[in-house]
């Protein structure tokens, strides 16, 4: 059976393998200094913003990804009052974070403002709370931003970016992570999004291997579904600054005052159980 | 970007999305009378098994379902003896079964002795311990074959079935969940494939409401993912005879003197945490 030209294909070359969402009709397509950006309306996920040809959100499943990238690391931590997003620039992860009322700052450097101002206008429900006074959106290079960041300054860095290619590439650096280590507070967290446990477990190897070089005092890789995402299984990897991840407050995620529609006190523990292969080649790797 | 004509791919006509993998070679193909099975050899997940144009299996992925399907029901009944699979004719299920030293007979029954013996053929590994001298292999109807086993003569029944239509629609039914507890001891268990979480919620609701309805005393739902199947992100179903589903056999998990790939004692429990849409979805049927 094959596809017609009414379908939008992203393939997984090394895998062999490819997901496709039927498509209505292309609302937008442009060419920033960046990467190119594409709007579609599909039959099945609403709307579907691609980047470099890669899906990057759905209105039907982004709530996956995006709870996933916020509540976990910031229900870990006691208190998170300053929070760094690099990346996220539909703004889906800010709006989670907002959710949460112990943070006073919540700082967004996506390094390609049209990505924000599609979203405004194709996704109005990830921008609803842009104007939140605690909300502070800067179009800018976030690795040099982190570079720049005062010591200690931020309790949690969530780095909500694209794959490990291109303008993301330094994002998964050992030099990006002594960076990141060093803008936190004691117990600070990092949560980086870090690809599928099925087709990237070298990345995903490499990435705590890096974070622990760079002297993060543990690591701990969520796992989630992330249906419209190469193999339809993700994940987000947690680093923290002088401490273990070890616990949460789970009391706080039980009763949380806001809604969710995939995180609960139970998705949070069940994110952090590691299938046994991982489990296995994280130990050969010294970091089980 | 549109797919040539090395890949096959299967199309979720509601939800409109497509899974595909690249082919190399097309090895098999048959029409038996119950639905037409090919194998594929394919370029990133060895070989694939369709039947009537759904993906089942592909030998890179299937310990995710196998194992799902097996363990967690197994170490939570107590002392699972007498176990039958419905279905399950590439014997990959059965397989973990036998992995488990209190299995003292495992019938399997499918409707297609053809599969079992594609299976034998180009998935050796999964048919591996089909010589164990606790595997009764029959090749009959399962509703039927459940309909008249003993009562209370099984611990454990698995559905491992297609999808609920064509030949596998009847182990959706009410009719069928009577006839399996009915077939249990006290504190059995059914566990049934159910589905993906995400495209399929009104199935999964109608499950709950039927196993309860005919009898059982619990059930809930297992996730996990499962990359070749629509959405990537899969379910099983679990009820129990009479008695709570709550705890299992964790020490047995942990030290279990077998190997798995993805099920331990921590994916136990995390398989068990139920999304937060899931639980309130579940909650207005009356079944949370």
């Amino acid at each position: 059976m094959s596809l017609g030209d009414d379908w939008f294909t992203e393939i997984s070359e090394d895998a062999g393998s490819a997901f496709s969402l039927r498509v209505r009709e292309k609302l937008h397509e442009e060419r920033t200094p960046f990467q190119t950006i594409a709007i579609y309306d599909t039959q099945g996920f609403g709307r579907l913003m691609v980047i470099d040809g890669c899906t990057m959100l759905s209105s039907r499943e982004n709530f996956l990804y995006h709870e996933m990238m916020a509540h976990p690391a910031l229900f870990t931590h006691p208190a998170p009052r300053r929070v760094a997003i690099i990346g996220g620039g539909d703004c889906g992860t800010l709006r989670e974070v907002l959710k949460h009322p112990e943070v006073e700052v919540a700082t967004q450097i996506d390094i390609d403002e049209r990505v924000t101002r599609l979203a405004e206008q194709y996704f109005p429900e990830l921008t609803a709370s842009n104007r939140d006074p605690r909300a502070r959106l800067l179009f800018d290079d976030g690795i040099q931003w982190v570079r720049q960041a005062g010591p200690g300054g931020l309790d949690l860095i969530i780095v909500d970016s694209t794959d490990p290619v291109g303008p993301a590439e330094g994002l998964f650096s050992g030099a990006f992570y002594a960076d990141c280590l060093r803008a936190l507070g004691p117990g600070g967290l990092l949560v980086q999004q870090s690809e599928s446990p099925l087709y990237h477990l070298p990345i995903l190897r490499e990435m705590h291997a890096a974070m622990r070089a760079a002297g993060f005092a543990d690591t701990k890789t969520l796992f989630f579904p992330q249906t419209i995402y190469p193999s339809g299984w993700w994940s987000a990897t947690l680093a923290r600054q002088g401490a273990a991840i070890d616990g949460f407050r789970a009391q706080a995620a039980e009763v949380r005052g806001f809604e969710t529609r995939y995180y609960n006190a139970d998705i949070h523990r069940a994110a952090l159980a590691a299938p046994e292969f991982f489990r296995r080649a994280l130990q050969q790797t010294g970091n089980g």
